[in-house]
């Protein structure tokens, strides 16, 4: 492949890819919607030159962010998740907010089709013209995935949404994942037969806000009210919260959009006090601090294990520490220094 | 410094440290307990050429080891491990067994002196001939002390102990690290007031094999049955573990010896129906790779988070990222770029 381009077209290219970099950022920060599915777009390309424009954007958009507040949301495939979000978008747009609505969804990806459905579902919200709904972050490591949603809560802000929801449905880490990027998270039940804890994925309670009983309407509400004491029993085991917030649980009935209202002057007494108490700066910048560690441990891991020679030497001293030739903790040291070695080489 | 040594001397140096493992290795497996201690001794060194010698000694004995049976203990202190250390010792050697206490405590250290008290603790089986009691494993990182204490594992089996207690205080993720090195996990427990499950540290209960109520005598008894009763209601919520064991609640009160042969008997029962299912073997070969994996990891992060000049680097970007200059991922790409240049520099 010839890499020669002529200085003078190199200089042309620079400055017509600056130029739509910068056209794009003024088209943002003035709230254009179309921008923002363009931006996002780019985001999900795995194009290098793709990348390299958004890396600016998303510099020129950092000091133009940060002014909503990040809700997270999960629950099981069937909670009513959409149902909420739709009812919740809508009551947050009648008090004059601008919302967007992230996915995070690490198993599905383009080809497979989201699981989510993205804009088949929340038909009512949306045609908000305050609304926006982005595509599901899409791909196959939850890593790339977080990172393309952090990315989009930036440029979302940028754009001047200032409620973010972002919703999982809680494959593998991704409740962990969700957590550390937002500042508020909640976890959607059912009332169920039998015991409410059963079966819960360890962490998702210690992490949740408050816990928002679903479809508690019609012959379920004694259920649900049952359900929430259960709840707040159990979270009264948990141990005191860095917040010093006492997470809530509450039932609402998202189709007859009873408790909805609740829900949100509960996340504004939240935030109030949170950033009365420090804790809701204090917050944001720790999760920007385990976002650049995580991402500097996968890539340090990523490097190591997809290293083409490694591979198949780690297959060759896994069968000899079956056999007992040899330690793990030895085994560690050759194959590190091995990579060491192989570095230098490049 | 003058590295030049006389080829004549060096091949003598060579032959004398050969001879000194071959010697110490020879002396192990014939159970030799001074030689154990000595080579002990020679893991907690930090000097380079022990640490080959450690090397080479393990690889020797790692086709002699692996027929004991590893049995994690924890619980916090007060709850009375040594005690219960001391009358279960003391059944198993009256049953014939071999056994060798090693303690896990990643906060001491030789300066600071051990938490544990080491022999000063377990007198009565101190002084067993059939009984050895390790030095408490110490070092500023879990990783380090795991280490030795696994390769501790390795040279008591190969000396002929047949039960390898491995004791920590559960200071951090210590207990983590001996539910990775055991075959069965003995979590301890003391019947107190009000519900025995807050301030539970997460995940304990559900790496548990079984848990024993301890001092349950005299006027404790009402309580620990009440205790046991509670434990068991919650070890239901957990789902069945790997090795379809179910774990066990038990009341036993270590200094009147009572339900201590009965703890022997179903850690047996344990090691009968894994190793018939396959699980125990399975187990093992898992945690060795654990083991790598998890050395691997800490030798990744160790030798980047180190390096000197991407100390500075860090705390200045960290700055940034406050700021909002920088995107937490795009300082990650930068930083992980700058290390991989300067490793190729070296």
């Amino acid at each position: 492949m010839n890499n020669y381009i002529n200085p003078k077209y190199q200089s042309k290219l620079k400055k017509r890819k600056s130029r739509s970099v910068k056209t794009l950022f003024s088209r943002l920060i003035h709230g254009d919607k179309v921008a923002l599915s363009q931006a996002i777009t780019l985001i999900e390309s795995e194009q290098q030159k793709h990348q390299k424009t958004v890396d600016e954007l998303i510099t020129s958009c950092l000091p133009h962010s940060g002014q909503s507040i990040r809700i997270g949301i999960t629950g099981v495939p069937g909670v009513g998740k959409s149902t909420f979000i739709e009812a919740f978008g809508k009551t947050l747009i009648q008090e004059g907010k601008q919302v967007a609505v992230l996915a995070v969804d690490p198993t599905s990806s383009v080809s497979k089709g989201s699981i989510l459905g993205d804009k088949t579902r929340m038909q009512g919200l949306v045609k908000e013209k305050n609304a926006y709904i982005s595509p599901t972050a899409s791909g196959s490591s939850l890593g790339g995935v977080a990172r393309k949603t952090r990315e989009s809560i930036i440029l979302c802000e940028a754009t001047g949404y200032d409620v973010i929801l972002v919703e999982t449905v809680g494959v593998g880490q991704s409740e962990t994942a969700v957590h550390s990027m937002t500042d508020f998270f909640l976890l959607l039940k059912l009332a169920g037969a039998g015991d409410e804890l059963q079966g819960m994925k360890r962490g998702i309670i210690e992490m949740a806000d408050a816990i928002l009983i679903n479809k508690a309407d019609g012959e379920n509400q004694k259920a649900a009210k049952k359900a929430q004491m259960e709840f707040k029993r159990a979270l009264h085991l948990y141990p005191e919260k860095n917040s010093q917030w006492i997470p809530k649980v509450k039932c609402i009935s998202s189709i007859n959009n009873k408790g909805i209202t609740e829900i949100w002057d509960m996340i504004k007494a939240y935030q109030k006090s949170t950033i009365e108490n420090g804790f809701f700066n204090q917050n944001r910048f720790e999760q920007q601090k385990f976002w650049l560690f995580d991402s500097l441990n996968q890539k340090l891991k990523q490097n190591f294990y997809d290293h083409p020679k490694l591979k198949s030497k780690l297959k060759i001293y896994l069968d000899k520490i079956e056999q007992q030739e040899i330690s793990s903790f030895k085994v560690a040291d050759q194959l590190y220094q091995y990579y060491l070695d192989s570095i230098k080489e490049k």
